[in-house]
């Protein structure tokens, strides 16, 4: 819930700077409720390091059309895409044939990945498909995976990764300014007070008002002890966060408020 | 990952007597890692008991373009469509807004809302901020909000709700039959093994190829005594999911595997 969102004239120049991101989590299991996904909040959280502002996210099936088509809409409408999920060995595990069909190339078998998969012994219909995992649409290049399992790979601007967040997070771990062109990192300034939002829309709007290349978003809380409102600031000036922050301190203190030190 | 859709002849009958729904996480503070969403696990589990299949999620900012051209495309393609968040008293909650331009209505002041916020006395700029939660696209029907606060609200085949997630929980809760036209609950069936995805793969495949009807996932996990496999299985059948269950028990004996129960 952003203000900058309902000024009027939000300035021009800071969206276009903007360098995008987009993740596709791709997983029945997290569509039927059964797992809960946590690796939007970790990516967002890196990419705001890296100086990408991730803009959407979508939760799909594991059917082939679909992943297609979303993979090659949002490639297109944005700078980075990411996908989470369906790199495994099992015949469902349908991640890598939908890209390649997305980019319109073919499958490989990656031989550093064969190799690597041939290293732990199986019998044959195991490593039949454990092989699966060396399947790479041609051209990409692999995004190691330090946990010891089977690599992600990235096709231009695509980002395969394994959903299971501890290699996923292994795998964004190992992400750099050469791989992701960022812009500057995206910081914030969090206070919060035992104000209503309604008490503070007006004053928040006239602060918003005059930053508008900063993002300030009121969020609700409600806690044991009452409840409040938490303001955030988002952007890559950090002389006119602290700025901001200050007004949103006295703000606070003029609406009868304390302001609470939040991170 | 499902087996189900990487079998060759999916079974149209099932896919096309399901009753689809998807939601829409409208919110910077989730894009941008801040807050962990949590809505979208918690709606799916209800929509299982009222016989809706959630097939797709998206998480989009505070933009009213994005916004209005998510929920229309969305509204088209799904037979129920969900909102979380923007429904706050601040003047950058412009879900509402954006509902209204989606269908081309307009917004009034509903009264019963204009009733139940003015019960609490505020300094007339706080009642003019509260007011804008008053706000309903013309024709829609309101949700009730247990917890007090305002209501969300629906119109056709969109309902609207709160962010905070004891808000959006409280009026899921409501939901019925008469106002929510699902088909048969989906319930599911869940069993693990100490046993790697590559060595059920091939059996699983086979056990999926004779149950069409059911989806068979299967779901790697890393725990301090091993690694191993959940296998879950999700339909409206209850005598085939036991059925299936029995054969993935079998399977997973057969594999020198023990079976490990799961709910």
């Amino acid at each position: 819930m952003s203000t900058k969102r309902a000024t009027k004239n939000p300035t021009k120049k800071a969206s276009t700077a903007e360098v995008t991101g987009c993740l596709i989590i791709i997983g029945n299991e997290i569509l039927s409720g059964r797992t809960q996904d946590t690796n939007l909040t970790y990516l967002a959280e890196a990419l705001n390091e890296l100086g990408v502002k991730m803009v959407e996210a979508r939760v799909i099936p594991d059917q082939e059309q679909t992943i297609v088509n979303t993979v090659n809409e949002c490639r297109r409408k944005f700078d980075y895409v990411f996908t989470t999920g369906g790199i495994g060995p099992t015949h469902d595990d349908i991640t890598a044939d939908c890209i390649a069909l997305a980019f319109g190339v073919e499958l490989i078998m990656h031989p550093d990945v064969i190799a690597m998969l041939q290293q732990r012994e199986a019998p044959p219909e195991v490593m039949e498909s454990r092989l699966r995992m060396a399947r790479v649409p041609k051209g990409a290049s692999l995004i190691e995976n330090p946990t010891g399992g089977p690599p992600g790979f990235q096709i231009e601007n695509v980002f395969v990764m394994a959903g299971v967040p501890l290699v996923m997070q292994g795998m964004v771990a190992g992400f750099t300014r050469e791989r992701i062109k960022g812009g500057a990192p995206i910081r914030s300034r969090s206070v919060a007070a035992y104000l209503s939002e309604g008490e503070v829309a007006r004053p928040l709007e006239e602060i918003q008002s005059r930053y508008p290349e900063l993002d300030l978003g009121s969020y609700p809380f409600y806690r044991q002890d009452g409840y409040g409102t938490s303001l955030v600031m988002r952007g890559t000036d950090e002389a006119l966060l602290d700025k901001m922050l200050s007004e949103v301190h006295a703000m606070i203190l003029a609406m009868g408020g304390e302001p609470i030190t939040e991170d």
